[in-house]
């Protein structure tokens, strides 16, 4: 589709002068480094079309966009229902690393899409120590990309040494008895947030969200139906921080960014969209990334609300 | 379509049982006099298709719903962006009456679809008395109907005897120079809370947000595409008080609920659904609404999430 | 005590200098037009020695000084326990306008000086009318100074007209069904902060909390030393808004501070000390009242902590 | 003083019928296993005299109490502001572990006599390992008893097993930078809190807080009286949990009291009174103790509020 790769072309050229409007993230020391004169996009269809524009080969880590597929791993392992048990799935109006409302409720997470209730999933999967742990998600992208998915060290490192506000929630979990180890959860979850991928990849790792389950691609199925739609609903609730009301609006698509600068997106039925570009606006998402998004669901009419 | 009477009947009949399950609201004390096992579900599809079932033609207040159409009628006058103006729209994460985030955020309330937000948005609408601003609200529904809309005075006295958390909310926000006149606001809201309308007659006034602005009957424009968008937006993220989440999860689409029991349910480009049950669940939604709709979403595979 | 007089000639001087680093009060409006550059000091003992220096015969309006004067009041008709029912009186660690732990505590107020428990206290005075019901307060005051206490026309005018915080702190007390009427507990309360008096006038007028409810100089019993006992324990700890714990450490004595720059301050068995200063520092108190309290204490060994 | 010997026997005759209204803590496993019929007291008066009565020769774990020894002791290194440093000292108005204002206030705690506070205290006492920070502390009781100080073994490993909302709290302060290693700090606290003293021994080692930092039987500077005044301040604002109000109306005087049943109080120039009672009210103190104190308060007229 010629039409598509010129649609990906000037999401790029528009977005590409916003990225003085943002900062690159610098919370974690080995973030701060990203280029943000960096941008991509990728698409990839369920009918197999790969399309893509910019730096889509330019790798970073997956940070909370991990909370994703650490989520479907946990799922093939107990459901839907097992795995967010003790997680009221709704939309939780603080910022993503809020330890308040843990206070307000007795330690459950709202959602698995915060910070809290992504470390409680992580401390579900099997595993003995953080490399089996994170493992296990890194496994599921590997077998639909069919190549291994690195860890960043550095990054893994530069997070597990400045993480005291996820230990915070962690150890407050514990107290509620929601987790049995909060060092070990931590550190596997902060090493699933260094797993490395470009926007072509990630694209088309998360395609079988788009497939309700199954990888079109393969045919292999991934997740049953019941999970990929509780994935993307809560997405869609809990898949951009503050930002996620406002995205809603305007692109109307399940999303999930993350402090590094990527958002995968998914069209129900359609396809995956990976955006990249590190520069975040003050609410912790990529400026690129949204304005691509913005531009591509209005040029292809993607809104799920019409 | 045969079939979907079948449904409807189908769903009617699973979904009596679990009245029991649920309380009608006492807050207001007119509404405490509903009958809870008077239930009924009514679906309009842009085709023209209308079918109903239970007690379809049983008239209640539309309360919290009237959110949707004052929020319609103001973006008549000021376009979304006016609309909404002063409110992020995201999310709040708090009961539909907080006050909490109110004071965080210099009176600014969340969404339009909580209290808060809702008194905002009568107090921007045309009109010196309560009986003409809530008469603007009326009128939209009107229009699409083309039969009058009354208010049921009862409720609204009742309410307005009574609602002196929605006049702290009012007054705060008139506190932060939101609004100017914190009574009018209040007075006007209660009288639209206080429409009266059926399932059947409430699926036909919102089906222009399923038709993307454009009531498919009659072909005339209510509302502009990037509007009911907007709209629509908001319901799947504030729709159903604190179980927006799981709605989601299971139903998978926007929709509005109101503690009269009531909830219009929009698949956009396709149709709109309206249930009644007065016997509400924990989190303030009618219980056999809810099961309703996660009924007929499964059924005919209506979740935008795949 | 010539030694005293040089005292608190000393203690202005040496406060003169600090109104710069202070702001005059302007949420309303009438306040903002005080004078920062007038400071004064009054001390009257126990002993019937009354002492003064600076502008101490400057008047101003009570403001949250009359919280007191009013709770005062409430006990002679209900005795402590019914005076404070429904408070838990405790500090609230908040702002004094808060409503947050209103709504977290079913709308019952932390305690009586903040907004909310204040204003609650005055709906529970007797009298039809806000003059009535301030009267009650005033009367008090009369009854010790010997002389009538006027209302600021135009204070209480102003705050009448922009008190809508304080208007939503009473209507979320009345949802709860705390008190009845919302609009007159806030006139009332809002005109009895409107209640004039002069350093050296407030100084006599409360003398009686350092003489454990009885006035020192008449004899007259105004209050059973139990009340007064709880009215010192609550300064002590509420007395100073955010600054109270400040205020206990370097001065370490039962206080009251007001927006208009009063604070009153009683050396339980001793003296009660006036002081004014329109010029308030960060936390709402008058930064020369403050420093003033403090070079006192620390010269005559006041502080109840050794 | 014969007379306050049959007045500490009538204090535990009046309160041992209280105790079965009580609880015994049971958050840490090893304090679940007290005998809450066991209740004394013991006074030490400035001029020497020392009373007891009932239990007054059962040890308890210092808990919370060791909580002013931890403060003193870092006074002696560096003075009041710099042992308080990044601390308001203000009345929290929360429940002693929680984690709310730590968010809001960038991780720093309202005063030292807070969870977090008093884990913030230890982090910056002198020593490398748990064993010797908390020897600072016990090494100020010992000197002032001239006896070795026990740490209950049993108690601090059960706590240390358990402990996971302090680790929250230390990990949240070490994300904002206040301390360097949560952990350390947090088994330095934990190992104070089981500091083991009986109710005479602790009115001795608390003295020097009556006699304004100098131990009155010995002479001996413990600290100056800048400090001691800090601390009774902060008792009598901080020391009873969400029950100090009603403490300070009822009884009047500083205290510190700990989920082991004792209580600290001090009558500032004039005596120490330890109570101990394990069974606690809804608010974390000991019943009888509050019970002994209210009484022994009236008798002999000690509220600082006249």
């Amino acid at each position: 589709m010629e039409n598509l790769q010129e649609l990906l072309d000037e999401a790029c050229n528009r977005a590409r002068p916003l990225v003085r409007e943002g900062r690159v993230a610098s919370y974690i020391p080995e973030l701060a480094k990203a280029d943000p004169s960096l941008i991509g996009i990728a698409v990839h269809t369920v009918e197999g079309e790969t399309v893509q524009s910019g730096h889509a080969a330019h790798p970073f880590t997956l940070q909370s966009i991990s909370k994703l597929f650490s989520l479907a791993a946990l799922m093939r392992f107990r459901g839907p229902t097992g795995a967010l048990d003790g997680m009221p799935c709704e939309p939780s109006g603080d910022a993503f690393h809020s330890i308040v409302r843990l206070e307000e409720e007795a330690g459950h997470p709202r959602n698995p899409l915060i910070n809290a209730g992504a470390i409680l999933v992580s401390s579900r999967l099997p595993g003995g120590d953080p490399k089996e742990i994170a493992g296990t998600v890194g496994e599921l992208l590997a077998s639909v990309l069919d190549a291994p998915v690195p860890v960043d060290a550095q990054v893994y490192a530069s997070e597990s040494a400045t993480g005291y506000r996820n230990r915070a929630l962690a150890n407050y979990m514990q107290h509620f008895g929601l987790l049995e180890n909060a060092e070990l959860a931590c550190e596997a979850y902060f090493r699933q947030c260094a797993l490395t991928l470009d926007a072509k990849d990630l694209a088309r790792a998360g395609l079988f969200l788009a497939g309700n389950g199954t990888d079109p691609m393969s045919g292999a199925p991934i997740l049953d139906p019941q999970c990929t739609r509780s994935i993307l609903a809560l997405m869609s609730m809990c898949g951009l921080y503050d930002q996620v009301g406002q995205f809603a609006l305007t692109v109307g698509l399940p999303a999930k960014s993350a402090v590094s600068g990527g958002i995968l997106t998914i069209v129900p039925g359609r396809m995956a969209i990976a955006t990249y570009g590190a520069a975040l606006g003050p609410k912790g998402n990529s400026v690129a990334g949204v304005a691509m998004l913005q531009f591509l669901s209005d040029a292809l009419d993607l809104s799920l609300f019409g």
